[in-house]
This record gives structure tokens, C-alpha cells and sequence, in this order.
């Protein structure tokens, strides 16, 4: 690593691939950072899509091997954004390199592979990053502040639903995410795995879970051409869905606190609903994603006629990251996550901190997913 | 007055002698009062329809000449719920023979038909109630105690909307409240004078006001038979508005704040839409009497990361009026309103105060009414 | 029964006794109905108290031993509202003596008393109630109108969470509703039991359920006096929390819809927070008892770039219920969800049709209830 | 102008140049665009902070003399993002070079520095853009579409309030943005003249006005260093406030409609609240700039039961803009206005046609400031 530069190399440009290369554009244009990001090259395997990616998104150069990226003496990270079948390759190599390893969540399909990754970067000795950018989010920040401070005293409840809607159509295509060979899960991984890293960083560990899994549409059209979840097509042939439509949950924390969580792809009209409550002793905190910059919440020490939840706009110069961008009341957007996410692993590394969330992160994750996995298929709760 | 009961006629029974009715008959059952009400008779020039009326209402008799309610020596109280054409003259017949007179609002149709009815209560010596009964919704109630002990100190800004939307469809026939010889006004005296009177109540009195009325449709079907408003019928017949279909008002206060008010029939979608916000010093005040077991509280004293309008539900104990009916979380309706205004005037009355708002706040505000219409006339500010 | 009354012994005075008092006395000022209401009998076993009640809440007659009520000729409904430990007594007295029975929620304490209690009602041949009141919320009463048309197709998910926070203070006193012997189970019955007969309307009948009950404060103050839960007072000496503080479950229901269910009394700064939201085929509905003059419906069929939640603002006369009250925009309250079931039933009475719910429907939910606190314990799924 | 390129040169580097540097630099990442941004200049008077502003925001060279950057022969656009009082010097001097010019709002502190601005603008036959963003929000886009569209049918009301509360301390520092001869005027041109000219996209044009401003602090303490408004520091001298703090006004649209506006930056409590509310023959459209992804529409051809005010989440593909960036409920924030405006202007100027909003808007708004101005002085109504 050079003395003010951090160079990465972007293996996947997608929809994470665009989200990611963007935060690393903008992130030294808001944040005031030990390092200066350098994009160095992005990588894909069809070669005129990452070579267009490579110019829209501002990145030097491109590959369609990440092995080479991966073997660029130049390159200090190596983000893994590729569905999450190769994941657990990608990441180890880069480990084995001496790579500092950004990847994507869940980070791996299996709970095995999770802890070859685990391992490989534990190995390394280089920090990691696994990208939870929900973390990241002021109003996150500032509720995961409260709670850390006791500020609410005991937590009770945490209850969570992500919820989506894209493929309550039953003609809609088998897309590679809902194919368990490339994805591993369904709802529970792809969006599940984000409110379960919330409750883990704002409840604490897990202690037992009971889980159901349902696929309510089994069969559907095969995709007519390769393509991102918005551009799929269908075609005339039909398809076995093999990963859940839908996945629910009941929890005990350590901490004595119980949980419900939802993740759905079949919550009509909901588009992006990632939306938590916690219920603690001296309050209570409720945050939805759609409505990002705003967190809700009741303080029980209030007089008690004056009681009510409030609904702080989370756009002020005293709230986590908001000062970076622009006067209160103008807000910041889905994006902005990513860049947040990575200013604070930029500082981290640089002060010789661990970034949060990383791979042990990602790994009691996917500790969480398998038990789930393993409780709706034994119909009973998994202790953790 | 008999030692324990308060005998009460009514003259009018649509759809304010039905809200009348309920309060009277249940205000003993949820109060605890030194008063019990007793519904004496009930009176209306239709008789199959005043005598239905009593029967369902709960009143002891029926009458179809005011005059002869006026003159039971029996009645306490009358209660004037007619057209506003015919409050004046009920009214000072009810102050001279030496009742307590409870009236809806706006008192008159004209400001001079208000003046004298204050001139007659004020002869009379008796108390009064005037029917603006959204002052003791119990959320108002709290807004009222904060801004009356100075919680909020000065206020800046109080601007409201009334807006409903009964009259939108052009075809909606020509009932006796888009005539100006019945009802006085359109949207201003109807639900304007309501959004006047809170604030008054809030704020204090008017300073100056600069006022516009607009009537959109200017002919409309008449009405193919006597009907309240809900079940007029439209005939082949046109006939002219001779009211506002919408008034809007800016104002100046006495305290040096500052008002918008605007009250329409013609705001599509909205019911029943009665918002306030009052932005103070000290923190804002937000209402809607949509949802009007709601009060939202900015208080500009808490913590600065922890500021935000608080969504308190007005439904404790230690809520005004609250306590009187069900437990915390279980909301009161629009009927309640009558029932905590009679509540407070029988108290009021027993101890020998005087119950608000009464005939003087009618007064002062058909002094604004009459202002505002002067000054829609002329296009320019008029001092009160 | 005689030909024009229907003549009502109610069997408990507190807060049940009051609510349901208010609607026996108001139903005919508001609903033309083929029976007038008679309010013969109150019953409790404190003569002072059982006194008062009489007179404020407008009964002929009181009594403090039941089976003098049930005895009673003249009596056709006798009203079970007492603690459930109760119900199953009085309310087989009641069958056996030929009366038609309301019957306050959970029916039972125990599957073993629901089954008793059926069995009766079943033998006598009469028409039952059971006072899971919310489903004679208008919005409610849409959201059923509009799953039994077809119009929202297969139903996906259904989640609910009643969530109060009356009890979240670990000084809060050991009131009955904390015993088990009195009240059953706690929040489970109290609360859960309600969502649960919201689903079986809405969603039909569970398949499978699995449960968790927690009891996050185990040891409580004694009640210095006996009273209701609004007016206990602590005593020095402490007692076992017998009933859990909040019940969370997972379920399948036999359509393939699936649910999450939660009820507490440690949601801080909720109150009364009894919401649901199904997901189907063509749309989504939203409730919140908080505002029940509001449901949420999201229309799949509404054009692509329009679609979106509505806000229905259920107080129009063709909404259910709600023309036999106020113009539209003007609410209702918790009170009228009774006066609405009586209406309701004393409309099914007379044409000879069963009310809704009836005791086959406490039934029914009490098996739900009994399955989860056997999952509960067993940590695994219960088959229904 | 380049075959391919269009370059830039900016001259403020604050809060504005802020934004409208990142707008250059996203620009063509996110829309595939006839032209690719070259941002070759930014100026300022103060080397150090123009110099650093230039590093962080992109820019390839800096100047501290705008006249120099206007006599740049390479550069196609000059943006004038410096305060109110400089605008016009400014901009004549660039459209008299031949340039294109981009300027913030109000284009002028004065209706006479307006016309100069737009007579020199005419007369160099080039595009011109003014900086109202917001018409460039997709939620707002979306509106004008259902409104120019005819969706709604005839416009009854347009009302709008833009609240802010950042100077609502007595003891914020008297910055230029409440002195006339930098800043022309206070909330009226700051914040009101973007709620009138969403009213002039929205509705159409002015007939006639009727305004008051109000100075609630006149006085305040002197800045005690040269600072951006959010740097300010308060010294120990005073001096005069002499714009106002707060203006409102009533309107009539050459439409017929009617309208009610307010800016303030006393509304404690209120951060960035740009509201408004449109009500149509068909149906209602609201938005509110803090939740800047939502519109709510009332669709007043709903069927009867199920008519409410819809929340649309203006994410998707098929809304203005939306299909740019994310997928589907993953919000955009303030920045992407700027964003929006650029990317519309630029597809403008490529093809032929003039920008939206453009100086011609900025002179009609700025008729309407003066109008209400002078409507505030004279007490009356001012026809436009």
C-alpha cells in the first residue's frame, strides 16, 4: 500500500458492481480521508459489458480474469461483488495475495465456505469488509450509538421485516437468484442476512432460532437471455425455483431479548421495506429503510402527558456522516450508504482499527442463515 | 334550575341536534358532574320528523314551535342547532326569557344579528356556550395548556386548513348551505369560523386580516326535496351559489405572530381535514382533526440529535378529558367532542364560571368573519 | 323473548362492563334494529361498586350473584364479561338455562373450558357471541369485503403485532391478568387472542404454529388492594408472574399462507398497537387499531407509475358500519367497535343467522391458543 | 463547443458550488448523454478556499476573477452560483461573451437586474438554465406529467408551504443571507421563489397577488469571520436584519385557481419542509421535499369505497429519472435534483430545444417576488 493511495480492483459490475464503483468515485469528494481511492481496474467475464462498465463507472482499466486483478502487485483491496456462488474462490485467492478483502453479503452460499473465508483472511492478517452498508445509514448509526451508550437500558424486542416485492408475478423469470446453485438462498440470504446483521449489531449475538422457509411460486419461466434481475426475460420453458420465496423467524438474543424477522419477495407494494423496531426499557427505536433519513423514537423518560415517538430527521451536522454531505433537512440517498460504509473502512485501516462490519461479521451471519435453514427443515429451534 | 338536574330543549335536530343529543345523553355516564342532564324536549317545524327524532335521540317530548320551549318554565337551557338564519332571533328570545343559551356556530349570519345576541346574553346575566367544539378535543386541550404556561413561549407562525370536499362535483345540488339568506356564508362561517375560533383559543386575538373568498361553481342543480346535506337530490332546475365555495386568509395577530387560514369544500380527497400548526419559540404544534387522538410536539429543548416531532396519542389519564373514558391507546370519536364541551360547561356553569368558548367568542368571532368578507370585497388588509 | 326486546343480564362491571354497557345503551340511537335493547341486569360481587355501575352505566337492576341473573325469566342474553377464570361456569349456566350467551375473549382459560362451553351453547340451540370486537371495525370490515370478493386473489403473508406497554415498569403490580389461575395466559390471551381471530376471519383457518412465550420480569410487587389494572396499587410484598409478558409465534394456514404473530405489554410507548398487514395476488392491506378509522390498501391492478398505498378513510356510508354515525371524515372511537357487534348480532338474531364471531369462533382460537403454548414448551411446530 | 464535450466553468464554490460540482461529475455516470462534462474552471474570490475547492470537487483549474473564466474561449457554460448580488454583472458579462449561461435563483435581487439578465440572454440567442431544481425531482416530474397530461382535470388549489428553522435563535448571526444587498430579500427569495415556481410548472401563471413579509428578529449579532451560512460565528456587535424573515401570500392563477404560499425560516422544528398540495377536479396530488421519493395522489376516479390518498414510491423505472440510478425502493436524495436538471438541460441544448426551467422563468419569478414585495407595502392585492 502506498503511502496515500488505496487501490482497488472491483471484481463484479452489476448492480452492486455500480453501486460500489460509485462509492469509491465519491467517497474523498465528502469524506476528508487518510487515503485517496484509486480504481484501479474492474473486472467481468463479458467483455464489452465490463469494458462500458469500466468507462461510465470511472475506472482505469479492466479485466475479464480475476485471477489477474487478484495477482496485481498494485491492488491493495479486492472487492468481491460476483453472485454468491464464487465468493468463497475469489475472496481466498485474494486473501492468499496478502489482499485486504471487501466482499458482498452473505458472503458465502454455504456456511462452509463462509469459514474457508474466515480463515483465509484470519490468515492474512489483513482487515476485512463485508458490505452491511446498512450499518452505515445516520439513522443506523445514531440508533446503534443509543444502545451502546444504555441509553435505552435493557432491550425486550426486536422485530424486523424486509420486505420486496419483484417476484410476486408468477411469470417472472428464474433469475440466478433464485437458483440455489448461484445464489445458496432465497430471500433469506439476499435480504434476511441484512436484518440479521442488524440485530446482531444493534441486540447483540443470537442464542436460538426457529425458522421457516416457503417458496410459494415453484415453477417458473427459464430466463430467456443472461441478464441482471431488471433486465430478465422470460422464455417458453419452465423452471424449478429452488431457493425460498419467503423466510421467517423467532429468535432468543444472549442478552434475554426475542426477536421476529420476515424477509419476502412476495410483500406486494412493498418495494424496499427493510424496516426494524426495537423495543428497550427506556425506549423504543423503529427505522425504515424507504424513509432512510429519518429514525423514530419514544423516549420513556419524557414527561409522561409529552410522550410520543419522535420522528428525528437524521440530516444534521451532529448525526453520524450527515455533516459530510449537506445542510439538515436535504437528504442523502441509497448510495450514500456505500460511501459512508466505505469512509469509515478507509479511517479504520488506516488507524490500524478493524472495519465493521467484516468477514467474522459475515461469518456469524451465516451462522445465523444455516440454523435457520436447518431449523425449517427440522420443524424445532437450533440453539446458536 | 332544580338542585340536581339541568333541563335542556333543543331546537333542531339534524345532524348538530343529533351530535347535541348524544352529548347530553351521555355526558352523566362518562362525567361525573354536579349536574345531571335532562333532555326535556326536542324541537323542529317537520313533526314526523322531530318526533322520530325524539324518540331515537332519547328526549322526554317533542315540540314544532320554538317559542314553546323558549317559554318552559321548566328549561334551563336552550340549545339553538337551527340554520344560522334563525339563531339570532331564537337565541334573544332564549336570553330574554332568562335562559342559559347554548348556540352553534357562527352565532349569525351577519355580524350585526351577533352583536345583538351578546347584547341580549350579556342582559340576561346568564352564562353561554357557543358550539366550537373542537376546543376540547383533548389533543387542542393539551396544545392549549403548553402554549397557556408559556412551554412554547412566543409563537411565530399559526396557519391552518379546513378542507373538504362534499361540494367538488358541480352537479352536487343547491342546499340551503350555498345560500347566503340561510347560511350567512360558504366555507368561511362553516369551517372557517372553526380554524378562527382555535386560533383565537391558541394564539389570541386578530390584529388585521387580508381575506379572499372564491365560489368555482356559480350555478348549480337546486334541490329536488328538503333534505339535510346528505340526502339532498339534485333537480333539472339551476339555481345560484351565493356563497364561497373557499376562503383564504393571511393575518397579523396581537402578539405579533403571524396567520394562514383557508377553508374549502373544494379539496378533493380530503374529508374532514382540520389541521393546525403552530410554530413557537420554544417548539411547533401540529393537529388533524382526522386524527384527532393525536397531537405532534417538537420540542425545541431536547437534545439536538434527538429533536423531532413527537406523535404523541392523546389518550393517558393524564391527558385532558381522557381519563373520562377508556384505558391508554383506545380512542375517542367526533361525538366526544360534544360530550367534553358539555362536560366542561356544566362544570363551568356549577361553579359559577364562565364555560368557553361562549357568546363573546362568537362574537369576536364574527368580527373576523365580518372582516374577512370586507376585505375580500376591497383587496386589501382591514384592521380588526 | 318478546317480540320487540331483547333483555340483557351482564355479568361484570369493570372496564369489559363499561364498554359493553355504552354499546347496549347506544345501539338503537344509532342502528334501526328489529329488537330494542333492555338493560335489565348488571352483576358483580361488590354491592357498592356493582351499585354505581348500575346507575352511571343505565341499568334497570343489579345483582352480586350471577345465578340469580341467569335464573331470571325475563332475561334473554346473559353477558359473560368477568375474568375468564369464570367464563366457563356462568356462561354453561347460561346455555343450560336456555339464554343466549355473549362472551367476553379468550372464552376460556383452558381448551378443556372451550370445549365445555361449546358443547353447552351447541346443546341449547341458540345463537352465541364473542366479543372479538375488532371485527366490526369498518376498515376492518372492508378488509374482509374485499379478501371474501376474490378481489386481492391468493393471500401470501399475513403479520400482526398487538403491542402494549402497560406492564413494561417492573414495579407494575401482580394484577390478575399476571396470574394464570385468573387470567389464563397473559399477553398470549389477553392481546394475542385477538390476532389471532383477525387472521381466522381474514386469512381462514391455521394449519401449524410454532410458539414462544417469554416472561421477561418474573417476580412483581403484590397488589395492595384489589382493583382493576388501571387503579392497582403496589404492595410491599412480592409475588410470581405466572403468565408470560409476550407471545410471539410463527404459523402456516391451511390456504398455504403464512404468518408472524406477536403480542406484548413491554412495547414501550406502543399502546394500543394492534396492526396487521396481509400481502395477496392483487394488493395488500394495512391496519392499525391506533387509527382505526384508516385502512391501507395497495391496488396491484392500479396503472404501473400510480400504484401505491392508499390511505381509505373508512367514515363514508358506504363504508360498513360508518353511515350510521357521523359525515364522512368524522371518526369513531374504541367504543363503537362494541356497538357495532351488537348491532351486528342483534341483526343475525332476529333473521335467524348465526353472529359472528360466535362461540365456535372462541373455540377455534382457543385451540390456536392451546397449540402455541404447547409449541411453546415442546420448541418445536404444533400440527392444528 | 466541442463535438463531444461541453465544458463548464463555475463560478461560487459554497453550498451551491458544492452541489452543482457533483451534478457535473455524476452526470454523465448515470444518464447516457449527447454530451460528456468537461469541468474545467471554478472561481472564487479566495485563492485557498477556491483552490481546495477545485481539488475536492473535481475541477481542473481554478480563478479567483470571474472575468477571466467568462473570456475562456474553451468554455461553454459559465454557472453563476454566487450570491444574489453578483448574479447579474455576471451573467450579461458571460451571454454577452456568447456563453451559455446556467444561474442560481432568484436570477436577480432585483426585478430590474432580472430584465437586464434576460434582455442580454435574448439577445445572445443561446440556452439558458436557472437552478429551480425541484421541478427536476421525479416525484415532481411525475406531477407535472398527471397535470400537463390533463389526469386531474381543472385545478381548484394550489397551496405550498417551504418551512426551515435555521435562524430561528435570536442569536444567529446577521450572515449575508439576511442583508438585502447581498441577498435581495430573506425567505421570500431564498425559499418562496422556489414554491413559486413549482406553482408556475405546476399550475401556470400569476394573475394577481396578495403578500406580507414579516422581520420577527431585527436586530442580530455581526459575523465574526467571513463564513458560509453553516461556519457563521456570532461576534459582539449588532446589526439591522434587513430582509424578512418570513413571507406569505394569497394568489390568484390566470387559471382561475386560487393559492396560498409561506416561507419561513422560523418554523422551529421544520428543516428543509417544501410542501405542497395541488387539489384538482380530479383528484389531489401532495409532496414534501424531506420525503422527496414519495408523491401522494388521490384519484378521485377510484371506486367510491376504496378512494384515498395513495403513497407512490417514485422509485421505479417507469417514473421520471428513477430508472437512472437504483432498482426499484433504493432512494435517490437532494444531490440528484441537480443531477436531473443537468442531465434534462444537457439532452436540451443537444437537441435543439430550450431548458427548463430557463432565464425566462427565472424573470417570471421573479415578477412575482416583486409583486409580492410590493403588495407587502401597500396592503392590497397587486395584479401581475
Amino acid at each position: 500500500m502506498s503511502k496515500s493511495t488505496l487501490t482497488v480492483g472491483l471484481i463484479g459490475y452489476q448492480f452492486m458492481g455500480k453501486a460500489h464503483s460509485n462509492a469509491y468515485r465519491q467517497v474523498n469528494r465528502f469524506f476528508d480521508l487518510p487515503y485517496q481511492v484509486r480504481m484501479k481496474t474492474i473486472c467481468g467475464r463479458t467483455e464489452p459489458g465490463v469494458k462500458n462498465a469500466a468507462e461510465v463507472f470511472g475506472w482505469e482499466g479492466y479485466e475479464t480474469d480475476w485471477r489477474k486483478v487478484v495477482a496485481d502487485p498494485e491492488i491493495d483491496v479486492i472487492d468481491v461483488s460476483t453472485p454468491g456462488s464464487s465468493h468463497c474462490e475469489i475472496a481466498c485467492a485474494a486473501a492468499e495475495a496478502g489482499k485486504i478483502v471487501f466482499c458482498e453479503k452473505p458472503i458465502g452460499n454455504t456456511l462452509d465456505e463462509a469459514e474457508r473465508m474466515r480463515a483465509a483472511v484470519q490468515k492474512s492478517g489483513k482487515p476485512s469488509v463485508v458490505f452491511h452498508n446498512y450499518r452505515h445509514i445516520p439513522a443506523v448509526a445514531l440508533a446503534r450509538q443509543m444502545l451502546a451508550d444504555g441509553r435505552l437500558g435493557r432491550v425486550y424486542h426486536f422485530r424486523a421485516v424486509y420486505l420486496q416485492d419483484w417476484i410476486a408475478d408468477p411469470q417472472f423469470p428464474l433469475v440466478w437468484r433464485l437458483q440455489r446453485e448461484s445464489a445458496g438462498s432465497g430471500s433469506l440470504g439476499d435480504i434476511g442476512s441484512h436484518i440479521i446483521d442488524l440485530a446482531r449489531h444493534l441486540v447483540g449475538e443470537f442464542d436460538s432460532v426457529c425458522g421457516h422457509m416457503e417458496t410459494f411460486i415453484k415453477e417458473r419461466p427459464m430466463v430467456g437471455e443472461v441478464d441482471d434481475k431488471l433486465g430478465a426475460k422470460a422464455s417458453s420453458e419452465k423452471g424449478q425455483v429452488t431457493v425460498d420465496d419467503a423466510a421467517m423467524l423467532l429468535a432468543r438474543f444472549k442478552s434475554g431479548a426475542v426477536g421476529t424477522f420476515e424477509a419476502s419477495r412476495f410483500a406486494v407494494g412493498r418495494k424496499n421495506h427493510n424496516r426494524f423496531e426495537i423495543n428497550a426499557e427506556g425506549g423504543s427505536l423503529v427505522f425504515n429503510l424507504e424513509r432512510m433519513n429519518e429514525l423514530q423514537f419514544y423516549d420513556n423518560s419524557d414527561p409522561s402527558p409529552e410522550q410520543g415517538f419522535r420522528l428525528i430527521q437524521t440530516t444534521q451536522s451532529d448525526h453520524p456522516y450527515a455533516g459530510h454531505y449537506w445542510p439538515v433537512g436535504h437528504i442523502i440517498g441509497y448510495e450514500h450508504t456505500f460511501v459512508n460504509l466505505v469512509a469509515s473502512a478507509i479511517e479504520a485501516i488506516a488507524a490500524g482499527r478493524e472495519p465493521f462490519p467484516n468477514i467474522e461479521d459475515g461469518y456469524q451471519n451465516q451462522r445465523v442463515l444455516d440454523a435457520v435453514e436447518r431449523s425449517s427443515a427440522s420443524r424445532s429451534w437450533i440453539n446458536l
